[in-house]
């Protein structure tokens, strides 16, 4: 792929007439598309009856996209098999919580892990592959569409199948499976691994062993079926392989995306949802080591479907949605749809034409994004995503954990994780989000927080951190169970106490209890379970408990340990509460300072400022976004050049409209 | 049937010692009960089993009745199965969305389609039919009882093959039918009509096409199961044939009725519903063209049913039901029911006599309607319902259109069409509600929401009706899909677009979005989806909207076409918003002053003017109604003769108390 | 069983290793534990393949205990049956009323009336008596555990055989129950008892007398399976027998302790639910007419599991719970449960110690009761609860009624009950809660509110009670449904009226319709259904209503008869309304009153007073309790003794703190 930035959109010419192409290219070059995605749901068109595969018409249209300069992502079509692969054969169907069977007429239906779909997934994979081998087009590949986007486990027999011998594998006797998920109780023992159930509804919570490893089951099943297609695609193709996740579908992406090329991700959020795009950003810029990412799908004006309807976004969002997404690090941002379906069941969508083939309001927006790129582009491509100093981790299991247990209280985890990163960002604290597998090289401070089971590999990681001199800040809800969801028989957080120079003594429910946590002179109440915990010798207690239950015990300690130190944040202040924000932001701005943070900045709430590193006059570039429809200002710290329009620009508190922006080139000395 | 105002009941006999007869006749004598509706439920007790049928006992009943001058609506009780038409046969049984078969024990439960009871329901039809074959009691017959109040689509296998069946001689060929519903997409694509899903619930909504067809076929397949009804009983009986609906049943009502002899319908609302009851009796006297209709059910004081208690009416409110339904165009009103029930699920129905059989509170609120009905029926049986100027389209098929597409956000098609009559209601606009096959002579405007479909019968008569002077106002929402439920790939609104002079440039969802329309001076923000247009020469702008999305574009025109006018409402005011309501209020003015109509009436939010028409003293006969619990007022604009008093009454202001009325004949010169 | 207050915790030792046991002895004397609850889920451990059994685990660890001078209650372990018991028997599974199966994993999963399921459970149940025939430790035992907790009715056809039976034996012949059950309505009529449907789900309402007989059938169902259990156990242990309720299981409580030796009662709340502790403790005292009961279960500290977290009790709380229950009767409060569970689904339930052997918060809480029960320890075992002159009845039959018929308006009959109980209290009236069944000796006034269905049998002891002088107050929504939950034909409250020289003339949903009632100078709106009455010659009329409706007729009634008095309530004054509560607790008071009740407390709302009787010292023992968290005072009627700190106290308003307490020894003469 080429070092550029990207201008994408979704497109599936095979729903029109092959005439339409010379005009559909036409409208993509006045909108300043110069990438497409497509094929992914196509597999009716290219294999209509089994074995009778044509994939001529997609090269064809690749070749027309080609000549004018417009780049594939060529997709393999495996979320929608066509109605011959499951008519007569509804066990290869996937089956709900509830223990229905779907049927066909959307997508996802059909078991992944069914051996059938998994043939029949793998003989189209390798014609498309085929069909593509050296197409100078095609810069990259996509596999299937938002995998477990609609389905998440399924319950099929079949997958019973797997998941015993998935069992077996991990577990190797029935007797250490046993012994680790505790079965004893409730007289849940299992002879035999045929014996295991599958979490389907019953009249009580499943053992949360059972629950948490069907979860990651399933997981590794679907990485499994799209490393599959990987390995076809990589026999005839030395295009780069992605996939195009959401944060909250059932899905490792951690794991997934270490088996691919490179990250991408879909995001749909009205207007108020900056946050959210700076957050997934964060995370999907951090999954692979790289640095970068892509923007598969976002709309062009608004969302939709049969049953829902969403607002319009008021103009300038989708500009600062792209603008953020390349200023973060990604190197394409991809429009879901080109053209509005006129049958399906999304034909409420926005996209950049209309089913008539007229402009939308969304094409519109995107040449104004397209303005906006192109002004960009020489200096985001002479320029790196500059690497923060802090990172937080981000894993895949613990949100596993937490739909078994719920100690989030009802929320999701990544929506738990979106809030802890929105303090940080108020407070001008850049960083990193990462998987629990990533290097912790270069950053000064790391933070675990709910991170339910800790690895010794983690572990083990973030102690050498320290060492060499690093601040690990750890907690809440982190190290409080098992690699097999228990509770650990040694102590509340197991190695973590020792090693943070702390006794977690008590830990439970603390919302509402009427604990007080008083930290830095603030104080705010206390949420979710937390530990009540006593310092060893030479721990410093930074915060305590004014409580009822736990009074004057500790619920913020630090702890010198090589050249570094280790933190133990063991109680929340209250989500969602103006005493708890202010705590946790004073809370991160002290271990900032303790550890060495010094790239941060100022500006008002709603307002980012994102930098990025390169050479000579693009030595430190800054781009600050407004996500917000009010005025907002921030502190510029040195005179610069605008990148955009290219005038000068004095250091100094600088003014931005509603969902307004700048890129300045700073004069760093 | 005779020239009078039916007062009935719902009287179900069987369930009583016949003994109870007399005592039961002298009840309803006192009461004023001129007909009874009787058989719906009971067909263990004509057929107790199969083949042994034996009708005598209601005979008998309807005999005793007629010699008392009570006349009687026969039913068919096919409702209700016994038990032996789906012992052991569980493929008899009705199918829901969820796949789940229901079971014996309440009502609807067996499958209208299904060929057996097709049989059987024949059967028991004949056998009724013959039994009162030339009865002179017997004035009317009714078809079974709430078709499709209970359950909706049926999902059964019986019900796939006919669904097949249907398609296939609705389509022809199934590329005919994938071409239609752009099966292409996520390849839904069928080889043949029998590998067709039913929409069972499956991870995505299914396809807009299949959701609305299917519910098309099956609000066809039971006017089918109706009609074999109707014909069977036309062999025996000239009496006329009616059935019993209530507009939020999965029905086409309007192809219903076209196949039966009058409308019947049933409501049930709180003592705030009367404005429910005005739409209902506007839809029900234009279903069938002839100007009336009967009501076949309402409570004498409350409903309820085991699941579900409704409290009580305050007095004064089922005499204005009575009064406004017969006002509007009712022959009939009829109570549920005659006694409460001692045993099944609705003891907590109110009734005119309690279960052992005294009268109850509602006794006594009938007696005052009988009082009421008995002064007005001289001079509602030589005057007939005014026909109102102005014509609002209502359509059963555009209902189901919505079912599918959410594009009424979150409400039924007929919740929103009852906001668009309230509001004519409260201007004193007096309408019918037409259903889309009605004739349009005689009228002078006619007002087409919400109808996403136009067909194009219904396009040229209304075409016609605006050459010969009428002015025809479309949207919102109206001609935005096409006869299979997909989006036109000509335009936003396919041939109204060129016939109205306008091009909708942007269809999109303005709820929420900051789009604020203007017209008349007026101001108000946007809701639903809308389109912003533009307006061809020769169109005039009447409306235009503010809006950082689409600013400046129109979203209500109007052109001079033949003699009359073609106007488009694009974009709708808030719904429940003041200001929204303000300002189609003013629209509706606006056309309707435009279009010469001159039969309006003034009154208080809450007072109904209805008119009718006849000879000399009852010329022009006034009934207003004030359907609130406070004071309300309305302007007499003539002298005249209070009919209920015969006390003479001046022109002016009137006063009417907390659910109050008059009925004046008017003195018009 | 002895004469002391046991103090006891649930205990899995089958959980952990054996040589945890010589620590948790330690532990449960520290904490002041002197009887352990074991054995209930262990049904694995005890026969881990088809009869291969082996209890002598357990007797060790009772042996152990009772070396320790603690004792035991063992229970069968029936609730969880191994896997082996369902694995390839999907047929032994409970289904619910959609029609699902369970699967193992949980608990109750099992259909008790499976016959394999009952033999199983047999053998087990009696290989545990034998083990421990004659074990000195073992001074009682509980059956199963909380059953009906997670499944109510089950719907296999299993359950179906045993239900068409129950019926032959209830009703003879089919006809009989067509009749009684009224199933001409509907054409519901079956043919045979074999056609009689399990209640499913289906489109409408089940026939009330289906549902409520079949509601009835399996709490009778599930009471015969614990009977079964209690049969065998009594062939070798005379330790008497119980089982551990909530009072919102789908059992028939009052049934079940007939049949076993002693009362016990689950309960979980919130440290505002005090007074949902007293309403229970009022309740199972009275259940067997032993005036005592057992606490099996509650809360160290939270409760909780894998779906639910639950906030930490405030300090203070637990002591409260235990003292109340002791005082009113209580001989053995427990906790659930003794060491938090490192697995399963359990987890975030608080417990003495936690997973990893530490003293948790309620460890601390525990020992606080400890120090209370062994001062009251004394004086309880020399008192015992004075008996109350007032009775309430309640009835599992009602409540499963009020299921059927939703005539509480969507609250649980319990819930209902408990506002009625709470009223009471706050107006200082002591009462016993009675099963329909108790004698009523001893009483001075009876309370009969909810009781749809009144039994010849009740209504001759309740008419004899008046006979002798009590005062009887009938109502509301009393006697209003037949025993086959059918409208009475005769007249709406059956022989009560007669009896309580009244009629109930209508009857009718009173809830926001306007109707106010008058009595006692107070006035309050009416809710639920109410009758209106009219009085007979010598009935004196308490209360009126002011309606539209049904103005000036009677609500409040009272009839001298015999010595005693008839009183009718039949409409209730407004639920959670100021000033609904104020009317009926004046109700209450003046029916108190006339009945010459003469042992109430004066106390602010929150502070209740439990009085206890001995002999000497001990004749008036007062046990005050505030069960909020504000202050509260009562007043002290004579001076006495605090039976705690021995200090003297005097006469006169108390002050106690939140959750504040104190237990006087009071001086009467």
């Amino acid at each position: 792929m080429e070092k550029k930035l990207y201008h994408c959109v979704a497109y599936y010419p095979e729903l029109w007439d092959e005439s339409f192409i010379d005009s559909d290219i036409r409208y993509m070059k006045q909108a300043g598309i110069n990438c497409v995605r497509m094929g992914e749901f196509a597999w009716h068109r290219m294999e209509p009856r089994p074995d009778e595969i044509d994939i001529s018409f997609f090269v064809r249209v690749a070749d027309r996209l080609h000549e004018n300069g417009i780049d594939v992502i060529m997709c393999t079509p495996t979320p929608t098999p066509p109605v011959w692969l499951t008519d007569g054969h509804p066990e290869r169907l996937a089956v709900n919580y509830e223990g229905k069977r779907y049927i066909h007429g959307a997508r996802q239906h059909v078991c992944t892990n069914n051996p059938e779909m998994r043939m029949r997934a793998a003989i189209i994979t390798e014609a498309v592959a085929k069909a593509f081998a050296g197409h100078p087009g095609v810069i990259a590949w996509q596999l299937d569409n938002e995998m477990k986007a609609q389905t998440d486990e399924c319950m099929c027999p079949e997958c019973g199948k797997r998941w015993h011998e998935w069992l077996r594998d991990k577990y190797g006797t029935v007797e250490a499976l046993n012994e680790a998920w505790g079965t004893e109780i409730w007289s849940e023992y299992y002879d035999t691994f045929e014996q295991v159930v599958q979490p389907l509804h019953t009249t009580y919570p499943h053992n949360s062993s059972l629950q948490t490893q069907y979860r990651l089951f399933s997981r590794q099943m679907i990485n499994e079926f799209a490393f599959m297609q990987a390995e076809i695609i990589r026999r005839y193709s030395s295009a780069p392989i992605t996939h195009d996740v959401h944060t909250n579908f059932a899905l490792d992406a951690e794991a997934l995306f270490k088996g691919l090329d490179f990250t991408s991700m879909n995001g749909y959020t009205d207007d108020n949802g900056y946050c959210k795009w700076l957050f997934d950003f964060d995370l999907y810029r951090g999954m692979r080591g790289d640095n970068r990412f892509f923007v598969t799908e976002t709309s062009p004006n608004y969302s939709g479907n049969l049953d829902c309807m969403v607002r319009h976004h008021r103009p300038g969002f989708v500009e600062i949605e792209a603008l953020g997404a390349y200023a973060s690090g990604a190197f394409g941002f991809s429009y879901w749809h080109f053209r509005q379906h006129r049958a399906g069941c999304e034909q409420p969508h926005g996209a950049l034409l209309t089913a008539w083939n007229k402009p939308s309001t969304g094409f519109y927006q995107v040449q104004k994004v397209e303005k906006l790129r192109a002004a960009v582009e020489p200096c985001f491509t002479a320029t790196e995503f500059q690497k923060p100093q802090i990172a937080m981790t981000y894993s895949s299991e613990a949100r596993a954990y937490f739909m078994t247990e719920r100690l989030l209280e009802g929320e999701d985890y990544s929506v738990r994780m979106l809030w802890l990163h929105g303090i940080m960002e108020r407070r001008g604290l850049r960083r990193d989000i990462l998987p629990q597998t990533a290097s912790l090289e270069g950053y000064k401070l790391l933070f675990t927080p709910f991170l339910p089971h800790v690895s010794d590999e983690y572990a083990d990681r973030a102690l050498e951190f320290v060492r060499r001199g690093g601040v690990w800040l750890i907690g809440p809800l982190t190290g409080i169970r098992t690699e097999h969801h228990t509770v650990s028989t040694d102590c509340c957080m197991g190695r973590l106490e020792k090693e943070a120079g702390i006794t977690a003594e008590f830990f439970y429910p603390m919302s509402a209890s009427g604990n007080r946590l008083k930290a830095f002179g603030l104080e705010a109440p206390a949420c979710l379970h937390g530990a009540a915990c006593t310092a060893h010798e030479g721990t410093e207690v930074l915060g305590v408990m004014t409580s009822d239950i736990t009074d004057g015990f500790a619920f913020l300690t630090c702890r010198k340990s090589g050249k570094g130190h280790i933190a133990v944040l063991s109680a929340l202040p209250q989500i969602g509460n103006a005493e708890g924000e202010k705590m946790l932001e004073e809370i991160f701005a002290y271990f900032a300072h303790l550890a060495g943070v010094d790239d941060t900045f100022t500006a008002d709430p709603g307002v980012s400022v994102i930098m990025r590193r390169g050479e000579g006059r693009y030595k430190k570039v800054i781009t600050a976004i407004n996500g917000t429809d009010r005025d907002g200002t921030y502190l510029l710290e040195f005179d610069g050049t605008d990148v955009i329009t290219g005038q000068s620009v004095s250091a100094g508190r600088r003014l931005l409209g509603p969902f307004g922006y700048e890129v300045i080139a700073v004069k760093t000395d």
